[in-house]
């Protein structure tokens, strides 16, 4: 039967997403891959995980089986409390850091309303956008006073427009897909147009405490607690495997996204949550970071090493201080998306850089992760991919 | 500040759960709680839960802590599909059946779309519905020619005001909350209404496992596979604080809900994933139904003896062939809403019934759960109850 005419309005502008549509087709164990990103799976603590369930169970009993708190369990709620020093109240466990970007759209989206995002931008985030019909308009971050002058007219002339502008979502440390860190003046500059426009901040860290190389930046959620909402998640300080986030926000709007998740899914996963409490509040996510950070720094310096070895004059990328990612520029010529089925073939997986931004242009862009993939085909990887370049 | 402005219309429709709401300010262990509909924890495989972590990692090693596919794990699609003799790609891993609810509604439900849900219906759904602001229209589903016509002539009027009816929602199995099934012909009647209409089923099943007495009636989505969506929960078979259920459906309406999905949350909880497939796979689930339907059944029983032996002559209740509620009538005089903090104070706590009709009538009904609490708490509870009452 033909359901087309069932299907609401908001479909029409779903989107798939290329990157988990590659993860469908293609066993990735079996390629060079730099698409996903994937954490690599000596950092999780595989191995430890059954008596870290019995440690919860002799803590807690069947509560960790039980149906949960909406708002989460008081035992994470607390840890990232006393982590991060905000208020309890402040602080809702997601399931998923995803679902803190989704609940975000869905709480402050209505078809037509502005949403701005750094370009490029996490494709995950876009797709969520989109799918709430938002009119999602990219912005040049680049730190300079024309393009300071760009951004406020942009903004400008869409509040001349009249469209009601809700949010601006950026991942600041080591975004996806560039890999680039906002200094203090580029966090300040969206703060100032934050409270002069009135709009709020979606503020999304997965990566922050991957950091291989210098200092931490003051998060937006510092700078401007009252119009920012801040996302972090267990993925990658953790394991990706259990679904868990948390937002943190003022409890105005707390109370909307309390609601809203009562009737998403009732509550986070409990025992993940028990788990993840256990991981932060004995220490062992401190230690296990150590060494994640130390084995990704490893993989960065070796992949930029490769690509200073194989790639060809007129390739560019970037030098992430911390995160999975790197983005590379290519000869204009070059089209990443046409490129990508020849890639394949040859064995090596990435994500064309032109799906993160919102307009679709940057087709000689690309973004490689060097999370995932073991050290020994780094180099035969990066090999293969500049012969396919050249 | 004030966020009044920037809060999406959807917002304005969201409604919270009295039920959850409860849950929030009240520890349920130290009163008479006939309130959620709580498995009983010692049907929980706490005990085991070290060990049967320990086989999914020897089987699947870090596989249990990655990131996984949007449409759930190879393992569970493959166990469910055995267990329910459905194609594989007709099944969606969810997480939570909460999330098979919502995510229907989403990809269905414009504003003012009808929902047709049975009067009463459980308040997740009502809550999920809303929010996409659904006119929600309940409907009597006696099994009368009289109401039959009454049904008909409803949804005629419907259609010739010129409204879209996309789906009706039902538990058909021992509903929550009045604990009925509907008989073969009442489904079948449904079914005729949804083609001559062109409008969907949505199925919700979460409590068909747990019959504890008489013939399981055949599902909706035998007599209807191409107009169904029938959603299965793994929160009273194996324990809600994994947050898994699953959805079977037409693989073109699958194929929006994993693309709305993967903006959702990405993927369901993994580890939780490996754990049910394992639980299912190796017929630990079906022999420990067994004892599961055996508590139960007792429990049951002993709450209608109670009921026979106190409640005072005007209230009447119905009779559950299975599941985990029963629905008591009493005396039109009596507002159970009004009684509800007279009743906390007395340390027994249920579910107004008025919360689980579309238009808040009825309101001299509750909501009694016999799952969660002790046997040796019913008799005390049912008699504060009846004192209350009388």
């Amino acid at each position: 039967m033909d359901y087309s005419e069932l299907f609401s309005a908001d479909t029409h502008n779903f989107m798939r997403s290329p990157v988990r549509d590659i993860f469908k087709k293609v066993d990735l164990s079996k390629i060079y891959s730099f698409a996903g990103g994937y954490p690599h799976p000596s950092t999780f603590p595989t191995d430890r995980l059954a008596s870290m369930v019995e440690t919860v169970r002799q803590k807690y009993g069947d509560k960790i089986l039980q149906y949960g708190a909406t708002q989460g369990t008081n035992e994470l709620q607390e840890a990232l409390s006393k982590r991060y020093d905000v208020p309890a109240d402040n602080i809702q466990i997601t399931t998923s850091s995803q679902q803190g970007i989704d609940v975000t759209a869905r709480v402050l989206v209505d078809p037509g309303d502005v949403v701005l995002v750094a370009d490029p931008s996490y494709l995950g985030a876009i797709q969520s956008f989109k799918s709430y019909r938002a009119d999602i308009v990219g912005l040049d971050l680049t730190p300079s006073f024309e393009a300071s002058k760009q951004r406020r007219a942009t903004i400008q002339a869409l509040v001349d427009a009249g469209k009601k502008i809700k949010f601006f979502y950026t991942v600041p440390d080591f975004q996806n897909p560039s890999g680039e860190t906002l200094t203090l003046a580029q966090r300040s500059e969206l703060v100032a147009l934050a409270r002069e426009f009135g709009f709020l901040i979606l503020e999304d860290c997965p990566y922050r405490e991957l950091r291989y190389e210098g200092q931490p930046q003051t998060t937006i959620y510092t700078l401007a607690p009252e119009r920012t909402i801040h996302l972090g998640s267990f993925s990658k300080v953790f394991a990706p495997g259990l679904r868990l986030g948390w937002m943190i926000a003022a409890p105005e709007i707390l109370d909307k996204v309390y609601v809203c998740k009562q009737a998403l899914d009732l509550c986070p996963p409990v025992l993940d949550q028990y788990l993840a409490a256990e991981w932060l509040s004995s220490g062992e996510l401190d230690r296990n970071l150590e060494k994640t950070r130390e084995l990704y720094r490893g993989k960065r310096d070796l992949m930029i090493s490769m690509l200073e070895k194989y790639m060809p004059e007129g390739v560019s990328w970037t030098h992430p201080e911390g995160g999975l990612f790197l983005f590379l520029t290519l000869p204009e010529h070059i089209d990443t998306v046409a490129l990508y089925d020849k890639a394949l073939a040859a064995g090596v997986a990435y994500v064309a850089g032109s799906f993160f931004y919102a307009n679709g242009t940057h087709r000689n862009t690309m973004r490689l992760s060097y999370s995932f993939i073991d050290d020994e085909k780094i180099e035969g990887g990066i090999r293969i991919l500049a012969s396919l370049i050249r």
